[in-house]
């Protein structure tokens, strides 16, 4: 048996923050709305020793070859011993043999590549065209991600930053004036953040809200990219309902370890509520924005078809430019 | 960041089908017991249309310094292609960091290592000191390997086989006669071998029960690891019923996927039925074996714990032999 073994900095050559990834996951929603996707629960190990989490995420979509596994931890004291938070790979099999194709070790990247493109999918289904300002609430690598996707689908002439970290606000603001060329304003507070802005793109690990339903505005869009487990909740139950319309990546994604979670359980929406997938709307099942003053809030949780899709355009990639290390197992 | 990368003829250089892996197997499952594991819901993806599934298993085991991940694919047509059903890795991981530590190319030999020892754990604790006969179901690889793993805690006598492919059988025969240095005879059918052993191993991915009931017998122990999935069968739910003790590797496992889902559905059993569960034999706090005549029944789906322990002895004796390659990523 002979494997491809890929490397952070070849995977970074490989594979950028670009529209085609952008398209890569719209159409990965799209086939998982289609039910060509077979996508099972999250696999989760909480390390509550050591404030550490490892997700596995997987999916198989009809039709390709190969298929991801991801291995995703978070490990939040790792700061202070000088290491990242997160790390992890992704495993390339083959959907006809189970055989190993490729180890993806990517040490997180390709996860924010494909987290970053998602949002900018939501975004393009759901902002208005002519947007001027938008916000980012958090300050750290997804909220400059976020921000660098979203200004490939809308070409926002305004940034406002809010995190609970005012240091890390203002480095964020001045770095990010700089990548996107526009001007970056550290607000006050959320408040400021979600009055002022048409796309809010809300980026922390928060447990408890952050975004009010009395602010909400016609015309505003906001994308909760943060909560992906039962504890983490970035947006006020009310918001959900507020809303002219919820959407998230997975419907049981998002009511088992997202937004839908607490709106559920809070009581303030049912279960069984319906919601729109946002490959419904990529897969053209769904409209998308309906009118400039509709309000829409697209919460994402992050998915295995994802991971299986920006790990088959990695792999591609790789093996056209004659990259990797093949070793034999 | 540099990691180790391990082959499988190397693992197998490091692990052996011993009493030291049965030891390792028969601590991880005590661990469990204690409480000293955090073991999440195995993750399963079904790839009907190339009749594949893949597994994904994992715990952490208080005060290991490592746990590993496993990738455990099985494709069922890969024999028509000249490939092994059975493949995949393990990925070894820090406790404390969540960085990767090693990648376990074992094409599924630690995973084939720790089902084995799990069985002779179970015989330890659950078979008669004094076995003379023993049969088996199945002659796959981990029939061959059950019984070695059997032979390590039951110096038996003779051989009982059946499998539905007779030839495999008649090849099985020839094979473990001459590794085991026992006689092994074919047997007419799952009955006689039943009647005629002190111990049987199941190890066949049926999906209808094999063996019944009436066949049962004073002193009797039965161990059947082969059913890991819903549809997977081969005990008639009588079988449970009727024996004097039910235990399982993992309560929630075999309610999910092994026999006691079956007995459950069939309403032969309380789903909130009492069971003891293999590690609270091996940590002394539950007995085991009471008596010459006790009936018992062992049901092994295969856990997390095992793969972490097997992957963490794996790690060990290759780092004091100086194995594996380090990869910078």
């Amino acid at each position: 048996m002979s494997l491809m073994i890929l490397t952070r900095a070849e995977l970074e050559q490989c594979v950028s923050l670009n529209k085609e990834a952008i398209q890569q996951i719209a159409e990965a929603f799209a086939a998982l709305a289609r039910g060509e996707a077979i996508m099972p629960p999250v696999l989760r190990l909480d390390i509550v020793d050591y404030h550490g989490e490892v997700d596995v995420k997987t999916a198989y979509v009809k039709g390709f070859d190969s298929f991801a596994i991801k291995i995703s931890p978070g490990f939040f004291d790792n700061p202070k011993l000088g290491l990242p938070s997160l790390s992890g790979m992704m495993v390339l099999l083959s959907a006809k043999t189970g055989q190993l194709e490729a180890l993806l070790l990517d040490q997180g990247y390709l996860t924010d590549i494909r987290t970053a493109a998602a949002g900018a999918v939501a975004a393009d289904c759901l902002a208005r065209r002519n947007c001027r300002a938008v916000g980012v609430i958090g300050a750290g690598a997804q909220a400059r991600l976020q921000l660098q996707a979203l200004k490939l689908v809308r070409d926002y002439h305004y940034l406002y930053v809010w995190a609970r970290n005012r240091q890390q606000a203002q480095a964020y603001a001045a770095a990010m004036e700089c990548q996107l060329g526009v001007p970056v304003e550290v607000a006050a507070d959320p408040e400021t953040v979600v009055r002022q802005s048409d796309v809010v793109v809300t980026t922390t690990p928060a447990k408890a809200p952050l975004i009010q339903a009395e602010w909400l505005h016609p015309g505003l869009h906001i994308t909760a990219m943060g909560a992906d487990a039962e504890s983490k909740n970035e947006l006020d139950p009310q918001v959900l309902v507020h809303a002219d319309r919820f959407v998230c990546d997975r419907r049981a994604q998002s009511l088992a370890l997202g937004e839908l979670h607490h709106a559920v359980a809070a009581g303030v929406l049912a279960p069984d509520v319906t919601v729109t997938e946002l490959g419904e709307i990529t897969a053209g099942i769904k409209p998308g924005r309906l009118s400039d003053a509709e309000i829409t809030v697209c919460d994402l949780t992050g998915t295995g078809v994802q991971d299986t899709a920006i790990a088959l355009h990695a792999y591609h990639q790789a093996v056209a430019r004659g990259y990797g290390t093949t070793v034999d197992a």
